[in-house]
């Protein structure tokens, strides 16, 4: 048996590597092969440079820091393990994790399996991902290849909102397309956007194709109501449709909000299971940063930590 | 007039400071002259290296890893002001921050000026200061030098207690130094200590010197009962007498708790006043990592980015 299993490759999931390593516990960590569809690292994994990263002031790839990461893990004593888990059973003592037809049996169970940005099916989508695509307008909107430029911001919801707010610090002009002809977004968040004047909405419509060789530079857009189409001049687009967590493999067997996000104790990372913790974007659609991810993977190794040895004692 | 002043020096306020400077905000950040008795940088230029910060996977040198920070703050656009901020006043709009008699104005104010750890006046101790003598088990428990040898701490509350459980793991024995004879910890963290073999308790014992040439080997114990003194082989003391956070130049400007902590709302960094931010070990008493107070500066500088948007638009 296991002291601690750790289910995901992000920084929530390496930091309480590295801390539960450290603290000798001797985590045994799934970092899954191509789960929720992205290589393991997480999210990180699909953007580019990191500015934003504590540490590095050059900026570093987000690749390498998700490398740096996972070797740091197994230099405090974690055994990486390259495979997904499919199903858990955290009504069993000790707790059952399944990954390629095998059970694993843990005292602790720490949850970083983050959450994955939605996206369309937008034709060119994918050749120009992270080359003028983006799904995190915090992340990636000072880039350079941003500044003084028109970007656009799909979506009609809180996020996609504050998204075109934070965009507008960096763009000529910022467009929001909506697929409808009213926002979804709070009140106050639709008067922000609807008086900015350098925020410009386009309503009724759809993106149906991405233009570029080797960087976004058009965009061809449908107005659903008139069929018109017409190609726009692009530098950047941001998906703000929001993010699916990656929980289907709990179930019901844990609390989860009505986003499908695991409801963790504010200000800690314990969930509604005594042993059971999430730490990362998994249980967090507030700030969603590798920073914070990070800080959150060392509370849930330090309450996994005195979770175990008040069991041990008793 | 400023966007954002940032009080502080380490991990906490240069990741506001990171994040606030690509927000396009122009932070200027006190990072003060000698401010708590100790560098710019905070408590990790007082230790050696950090093996548990998240990106390093070989450990970094702690003066080593905040210069980089604070490369990164000014890469971002922050302005570094090494000056003390004396005194605020929050009841002003703007915000008004003294520093070498010189006032200056901000819409918005970052507080993550840290805690300072309380340190005993025992001979022998500043020479071997991160030489076998540490103010965190966490943070240093698992360096080499520690493994298998005689652990002290010292200190009769949770804190100590929790230390002491902790260094069990590394530790051939660990010693508790309590001045008193009962433990001022609560009654649980009392049982695991008392009833751990691994620890032995010195009760009614003062530490009057630390001895060592280029690191720490013995110590000398007084007992202030029978006034007899002992001299013991030990390879690390840790203090655990509690830390002093740095909130004195507040005053009662700010909510906090009775042990002069700011009091943040559960889960994110609002004070009690709005505009007002706290982050890092100024408002934690918990975690106390470098990697948790990073994680908290990122959520004040996007905690401060919305309140700005929201008043300018008003």
């Amino acid at each position: 048996m296991d002291n601690v299993i750790i289910i995901g490759s992000g920084p929530a999931a390496h930091t309480a590597a590295i801390y539960t390593g450290r603290a000798e516990l001797k985590p045994r960590l799934f970092e899954g092969f191509m789960a929720a569809g992205i290589a393991a690292g997480g999210q990180l994994t699909t953007t580019t440079d990191i500015e934003n990263f504590p540490g590095f002031p050059e900026g570093i790839n987000g690749q390498e820091l998700m490398l740096r990461m996972r070797q740091q893990s197994v230099h405090c004593g974690a055994t990486i393990e390259t495979k997904t888990v499919t199903k858990v059973d955290l009504q069993k003592n000790p707790f059952q994790i399944f990954a390629d037809q095998t059970m694993y049996e843990s005292a602790a169970v720490i949850i970083a399996t983050g959450a994955t940005a939605k996206r369309l099916d937008i034709k060119g989508q994918d050749k120009l991902w992270q080359k003028g695509i983006s799904a995190c307008a915090v992340c990636d909107g000072a880039l350079p290849i941003f500044r003084g430029k028109k970007l656009f911001v799909i979506g009609g919801g809180d996020t996609a909102a504050e998204e075109a707010l934070y965009l507008t610090k960096f763009a000529s002009r910022v467009y929001m397309v909506v697929r409808r002809d009213v926002l979804r977004a709070s009140r106050a968040m639709q008067n922000r956007v609807l008086n900015n004047d350098r925020i410009e909405m386009l309503w009724r419509s759809n993106i149906i194709e991405a233009i570029g060789e080797t960087q976004l530079t058009h965009l061809k857009i449908k107005n659903n109501q008139t069929q018109q189409e017409q190609t726009l001049e692009a530098s950047g687009l941001f998906f703000a449709i929001g993010h699916q967590p990656n929980t289907d493999f709990i179930g019901n067997q844990l609390e989860l909000d009505e986003n499908g996000y695991i409801r963790t104790q504010p200000g800690n990372t314990k969930t509604n299971l005594p042993g059971v913790f999430a730490c990362g974007d998994v249980q967090d659609h507030v700030y969603r940063q590798a920073i914070t991810a990070s800080g959150t993977g060392c509370q849930a190794a330090l309450e996994a930590e005195r979770y175990l040895s008040e069991r041990n004692e008793q």
